[in-house]
């Protein structure tokens, strides 16, 4: 739930000297105080918000060092940010603080297509990297859907993925290593240059997804991936969930992995067929939308093949689009479905769990049963090859009772995922939303050990306090 | 170099209260204590030696966690082992105390194809579970040379790849997540069942590669990939090594990524003319061996693709082969090469650096400089589409003066490579061999970490002591 804007105001300013500090690190054009230059980095996308002390925009990683050790020396918690469209409250400075934007550290440093590397800095926008990184025929597999605006540092942080993740993975299998500061002020360099390296323990991976609780990441180096020259669309309908279910699994065991493999749940569609001018006949109960990519001279027999595994029992239709219009008409109906769920319930509950591809059935089946028992519309969609699962509730969050049938649904859900095998979160990350819901996927030990590790980067609880797991 | 054996009887046996709470922990079946019983588990295949107090074979983790319980009680060192076939030393118990065989704890618990997934106790050798697997339609893609005898638990416990790699990733790209026993004796859970899950931090990487120094992997989650349909094998030979890097760097910028792409130099090649009846006109002085996979309707154009690349100014010729026969004759050259090695110089030093591909022949060049200044012979090979050279100088460790040029040379090996932006070791890891080589390739903060990160999972420092870096 948002802080009601009066309280913000009510948050005393940092200490002069820290203030002057600041100045003296960034210079004035790089920080601000006043409230209300502050607020529009005191929120992201998950509907929270709080008032940083102070807004603070670095250019090099040897002020973030320096930032760093002002806050130590004074117990300032600070919160990195990217362009804030995590949907978790990670970068909510909810302990006020330094809010540190990352935003004009923006610098491509090198693209080196030989050895299949990009560095750069944290505030690079995805998309910018990925059309830099086209003009040399290559490509950075994570494509969250807030590419056009979303940093790669905030991808880093978050471990964000998006489609293409069932064919290349998440940023944790494309990056090579990273340069940060830690919560102790400290430079450490992770990882190596190449695609092979055993010398020490992977920091990279454990920097990777830790939601800026541990170091600031200053500059990474990207694992490339060479761009295909080809690609098709398939979109593959069914009576039902299991069915489509059914097509996702056998997909799965076949050879050619497909470069996206979406679906959306009956609900979904009910949705779309509301809100779009889209021809879907009323027996669909479930649909795929499924990408190859290969060698033009076997797209053809690829998307045939995955054609084929897609053919189970319940199958309605299949389209395949080879031109770009045909791909676009397809993807309509995918697209339609968030404008029209803003539509219908502007502050739904958007949940990312994960279950493994052969429990999907299950899971939709129990969410059924729970929006019957809960009188909750639920909404589901996502990435059915790695079985990651937007969980979409619609409420009203100002009906008071239904937020709370809403929050006992939620957590339902996310007892049913864990027994299911499965994550409570996929790509989202914990941030502050689902932080209480951890202790229900790790067990105590594991936990304690990632406190334990929290302790060494950060020993005065500088960074980010509070998200990701309570710290004590 | 090997302990002399007559030092190792002088070794005190366990207390006698310790033998016998080992005892009463995994039964006597279970214990070895004779000197002479405990011998042929001190060793690997770094030519180190020495030799355990006790040797331990666990058949579950419940023993693993008690005799953790009892090695802090007495403060007694511990050295997991899976099959012993590293090469730095890993798993030889230089500071005595129990040497833990996990080769008992040799079952496959499950496999999955539908969610492409297997799980594992440790102690199942590589080429049990590829076995296994192909039953299934699939493989696990790390594959050691000594695949034949090496466990899952020592590939993970040193991140072990293999040609393989450079298309389809190390064990840090192929595991989902792991149980182990942490030092000191707490079993923790690591990872998710899927291919995506963003909850905490990355323990699951953190284990992967550190030699046994943090936990006990018992139980491991791997991913799996569908096999291939097919595969062809070219190889290609060249006027010199930078023609033949020229080919790898080409190769690896085209979308087609080969399954194998090995190379040997020149002097690897002067030694396959000697030692093999295969026919190398005297002008080749690099070789490439490519392998590509794919499905049947495309793999002659895959291959012909990866042949485009590979056409390079200073090609001499390609040859590709299509039946097994073919095959097996192309990579005759290759299989060669060991042998004839072990031939020449029994006592090698086998070194495992890797380099951005683009720097091969820089690298290359450089060790003939040493070669010709040392008069040590060096011969190169290796996975060059990961740049991962194997150097390996040709020693007599009789002679105190050539080891002592010997480990100039290494010395100087490791700078150059370092020069490189390259690590000092791309699979084999560190040890003992290069543990005091690793302060040059790690900055002093950031191995500080890791030894903090050490002092959290191993407080009392029991767990494989000394290994990987020194600990104080």
């Amino acid at each position: 739930m948002p802080l009601p804007l009066s309280l913000s105001s009510k948050v005393a300013p940092l200490p002069a000297v820290a203030q002057k500090a600041l100045k003296a690190i960034v210079g004035s054009d790089a920080l601000l105080t006043e409230p209300a230059d502050c607020l529009p980095y005191g929120y992201d996308n998950s509907r929270q918000q709080a008032l940083p002390q102070a807004v603070v925009f670095a250019s090099e990683a040897a002020q973030i060092e320096a930032i760093l050790a002002l806050c130590n020396r004074h117990q300032i918690p600070l919160t990195p940010r990217g362009a804030g469209t995590g949907t978790t409250g990670a970068t909510v400075p909810d302990q006020h603080g330094i809010v540190l934007s990352l935003e004009r550290m923006d610098r491509i440093l090198d693209i080196d297509p030989g050895n299949r590397l990009a560095r750069v800095e944290p505030g690079v926008t995805n998309q910018t990297l990925q059309l830099a990184l086209a003009e040399h025929g290559f490509f950075w597999p994570p494509d969250p859907t807030s590419a056009s605006v979303c940093t790669i540092g905030g991808n880093l942080a978050y471990n964000s993925a998006g489609p293409r993740a069932v064919k290349y993975g998440t940023p944790r299998e494309n990056t090579l290593g990273l340069q940060a500061v830690t919560g102790a002020a400290q430079t450490i360099r992770t990882g190596v240059n190449t695609t092979k390296g055993v010398v020490g323990y992977d920091l990279t991976r454990l920097l990777i997804g830790s939601e800026g609780t541990l170091a600031i990441i200053t500059e990474a180096t990207l694992k490339l991936t060479p761009l295909t020259q080809a690609r098709q669309t398939l979109q593959a309908s069914y009576r039902d969930i299991h069915a489509a279910a059914k097509a996702v699994s056998a997909i799965m065991a076949q050879p050619t992995t497909p470069c996206a493999l979406e679906f959306m749940d009956g609900a979904a569609l009910e949705m779309v067929r509301d809100f779009s001018d889209l021809a879907l006949p009323p027996e669909v109960g479930a649909l795929l939308m499924i990408e190859v990519d290969g060698a033009s001279h076997s797209i053809e027999q690829i998307a045939a093949e995955v054609a084929t595994a897609a053919t189970v029992e319940g199958l309605i239709e299949i389209h395949q689009a080879k031109t770009t219009e045909e791909i676009a008409a397809l993807w309509k109906t995918r697209k339609a479905l968030s404008p029209a769920l803003r539509n219908v319930a502007p502050k739904k509950i958007n949940e990312d769990v994960v279950v493994p591809v052969s429990h999907i059935p299950r899971l939709i089946d129990e969410l059924e049963r729970l929006s019957a028992q809960s009188g909750i519309t639920i909404i589901n969609f996502g990435h059915a090859g790695n079985g990651n699962i937007h969980v979409n509730l619609l409420l009203d969050p100002d009906d008071p009772l239904q937020m709370a049938a809403g929050n006992a649904a939620l957590s339902q859900l996310f007892d049913l995922v864990l027994a299911l095998g499965g994550t409570i979160s996929g790509e989202h990350g914990v941030g502050l939303a689902k932080r209480d819901f951890v202790p229900r996927e790790i067990d105590p030990p594991t936990l304690e050990l990632m406190r334990a590790i929290k302790r060494q980067f950060d020993p005065n609880n500088i960074l980010n306090p509070g998200k990701l797991f309570t710290y004590s």
